[in-house]
């Protein structure tokens, strides 16, 4: 069951507006991330409740608490609760997005400024921070909303959703929310839900739509080498004492090689190798090793072999070096013996692993690293924090929705993809509601969203709001 | 030729004057790091010259020139040169000195205002930003003149005085004043000069007096890989591309060893391994591991054994690792690969290493190496600054002299030594003028020269200040 004709018909025809209603909300610089902007993060979650309100859809706002930020204490933005339609016969879905975005300022690099939605005639493109991630796909919903209403059409689906504003700063306070609300059974705010849609990513190139399944953990570590009480001279001290620098970047060293192997002993064995079959789906996606040189700007991929490339990036762990504190790090030179070091790495993670599983492997490696060194120095490891990887079954029907909307509005079959970062809400909600969780993004790989010149192509604004109304009726279609 | 007594007597009786001058020069702020502080240097020039005059001294400043520091031009600060004497039947000292000091706030951690002297009665410590290096040493010199004026006494030597303002930010400007006054021969300021004095270094530990014949030498390096045109996520992109801070670090650690040990073939190897007599110039000293795990704070030293840990330190180079430029460094975790990474690491050279031939063993080696990683990152290696060891003849007449002024003050034999840093005037001073040069010592070794609450015993002010004395009179009745 496609989306009636008029609904596609009216999105088409009421662009400008859409537009404009981005605008205003691009205009709102709703940075969670910093304390200045706390309360246009308030102002940008009243906005979105309005809006929701005039398009009839009763709402209410939770407050999360307070946390501190910049060394003062603040109020947490609200989470933003909506609903519409109670009707038994008709399945509920269960719409997540974020309100709140990163920093900007023009400084940065942006060619224009960042809280003015700027519409790129020639190219297409609507600039802004938060135009893709994530005001525009929360507009695409806002934008299915009017359609109905306008044309006085009953949704398909009874539709909840839960927008928060601290997305971009660890989602502090949302995940007790939901996990409350789903202790209460069928009468929480969950109650009813059979299935969820996040749309917050991106598709994996600019050219195909896709739907993401799979997102990988993650588990960050620090490892401080401590010797003298203080800095030292190297002048004085070189070659008279054990200095803890040349100690961790020992360590480090020993991590994870030039090829992206994770010398960890049991982490990469962890994984099962991709079969011939799973290799398979690799190979058929929308990719080329072009694709990754140009995001990245340079032609440093791993692999000749695309299929190899994307594996690591989805069904692989990667560990990654991030630096040293602690350690001289300004321009110019300076001759110090740094007292205590810290070096910071983390492990993206693929089922089974979990940061619980991991954990041990390297605490148990680098400490037995370390005693090979036979240094004086004393080695701390920490694991600063950690979330599991998250998979879904692309098989479900929610899935088989989503594929059916976008064969349906785009034409094409969509690829089936997984992220290589993490967006720990999914996980939460897969398993405190127990339903499945589809990732179904609006915008392109080239987005830049969290850079400068983030941006949402108009089609994928158009496109994506049309496939979000005809995902609902799909949904309402098919059988569970 | 001792000095004679009532030198000794009026060094004796006017000590309370003599810590009152040093109290005037420490409430001069004379920072040269600082921008805001280059009045003050100024400030403290004008001083010292005004004491070298109405002790008798003739003097100049010397404009320097100006410099770019902090993004402003400045004007650097002058040498201040003075002469007094000019009978060409006695020999002629030159001394040199620094007015400048290290930038000091109560905040860094001093128990007492950096910039007011405090006088310790209990522990007998002259404590302020400046007391040890320099302006103990320079008022050293003030107190010996003053002393011949009210005394009537001639001075037994022609002395020359060459003090700078920039030592503590590189001696800027004053190499070239040196090499072109040294151009001039015979008609330069520095044109008859037999031998020099630097009194800017210290006492191996807290006990015995000791002359320093040896400094080293230094080659500044920063290794820079780069990959990606920007920073980019761990998620979306570990183990799809190669990433910076991976090859970095594995270069890193195949520079030194945990024990010390150089690991870039060839630059260990260029120095002779020291054999039995010369060992023994080294368990002669009067030193003790625990000597240098205090001044350390950690029981961290190399070795167990003193005279290995002296000659690490004293005759053999050291690579130490002093951070990476362009990585994370801040608290907390962040899951960035950092697109371009730039390590830094120094060498301290000693004869006959020199930057130059040193340079060509390091680059080499690093490009092998690098190359053996097989990475598609880019990698960049610059020197970025280096300066010669410097060793003097220990039995000159010059450090003779020294010894038995040491003798006849002290009632000891100085220890023979040599510093792991480098004061790099004194090579320009040895090279130019071809003549000896003689570094001898005011301060204890934990005076903590660059650090938090730095001091002068007020015993080494008095019988330092008669130790610099008592030296002219052994210079005077020495046979050269
Ligand atoms: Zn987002
Ligand atoms: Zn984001
Ligand atoms: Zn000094
Ligand atoms: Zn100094």
């Amino acid at each position: 069951m496609p989306a009636p004709p008029k609904f596609t018909e009216f999105i088409d025809s009421h662009v400008d507006g859409f537009i404009q209603r981005l605008a205003d909300a691009v205009a709102i610089p709703s940075v969670s991330g910093d304390a200045q902007h706390r309360q246009d993060v308030f102002k940008m979650g009243s906005w979105l409740q309005g809006q929701l309100n005039s398009l009839g859809v009763e709402t209410k706002q939770v407050d999360l608490g307070k946390h501190i930020m910049d060394g003062q204490e603040l109020q947490l933005p609200p989470a933003i609760l909506g609903r519409i339609g109670d009707d038994p016969k008709k399945k509920t879905v269960l719409v997540y997005g974020h309100y709140d975005v990163q920093p900007a300022e023009k400084s940065d690099g942006w060619d224009t400024e960042p809280f003015k939605l700027v519409v790129d005639e020639k190219t297409g493109r609507l600039i802004g921070r938060g135009s893709t991630d994530d005001k525009g796909p929360i507009l695409g919903w806002l934008n299915v909303l009017e359609a109905h209403k306008a044309l006085g059409l009953e949704l398909p689906v009874n539709m909840r959703f839960c927008f928060e504003g601290m997305e971009e700063s660890g989602s502090e306070g949302l995940d007790d929310l939901i996990k409350s609300e789903t202790a209460k059974g069928k009468n929480g705010f969950f109650g009813d839900v059979d299935c969820v849609c996040i749309s917050d990513n991106y598709w994996l190139n600019t050219r195909t739509p896709c739907l993401t399944y799979g997102l990988r953990g993650l588990v960050y570590f620090k490892v401080t080498v401590s010797g003298p009480a203080r800095d030292l001279h190297s002048g004085a001290f070189g070659r008279s004492v054990h200095e803890p620098m040349t100690d961790l970047v020992q360590i480090m060293s020993k991590l994870v090689a030039t090829d992206g192997t994770i010398l960890i002993p049991g982490v990469d064995d962890m994984v099962s190798t991709a079969d011939a079959e799973e290799k398979k789906l690799y190979v058929t996606l929308d990719y080329s090793i072009q694709d990754i040189e140009e995001a990245v700007g340079a032609p440093i991929a791993l692999s000749d072999d695309k299929a190899t490339v994307l594996m690591g990036r989805m069904r692989e762990p990667s560990l990654s070096l991030h630096g040293i504190e602690g350690a001289f790090y300004g321009p110019g030179a300076k001759t110090v013996i740094p007292a205590s070091v810290s070096g910071k790495f983390s492990i993206r993670l693929v089922p089974p692993q979990t940061p619980d599983t991991v954990e041990p492997l390297v605490f148990k490696y680098i400490e037995s690293e370390f005693a090979k060194l036979n240094t004086k120095n004393k080695l701390k490891i920490e694991n600063l924090h950690g979330g599991k990887p998250w998979i879904a079954d692309h098989k479900h029907w929610n899935y088989e929705a989503a594929k059916r909307a976008t064969e349906a509005v785009y034409k094409r079959t969509p690829d089936l993809t997984r992220e290589g970062g993490s967006i720990p809400v999914t996980l939460t909600f897969a398993e405190s509601l127990g339903v499945n969780v589809l990732l179904l993004p609006m915008g392109r790989g080239d987005d830049g969203a969290h850079s400068t010149n983030e941006k949402l192509d108009k089609s994928n604004f158009v496109e994506g709001t049309k496939l979000l109304g005809t995902y609902l009726y799909e949904v309402a279609a098919i059988t569970a």
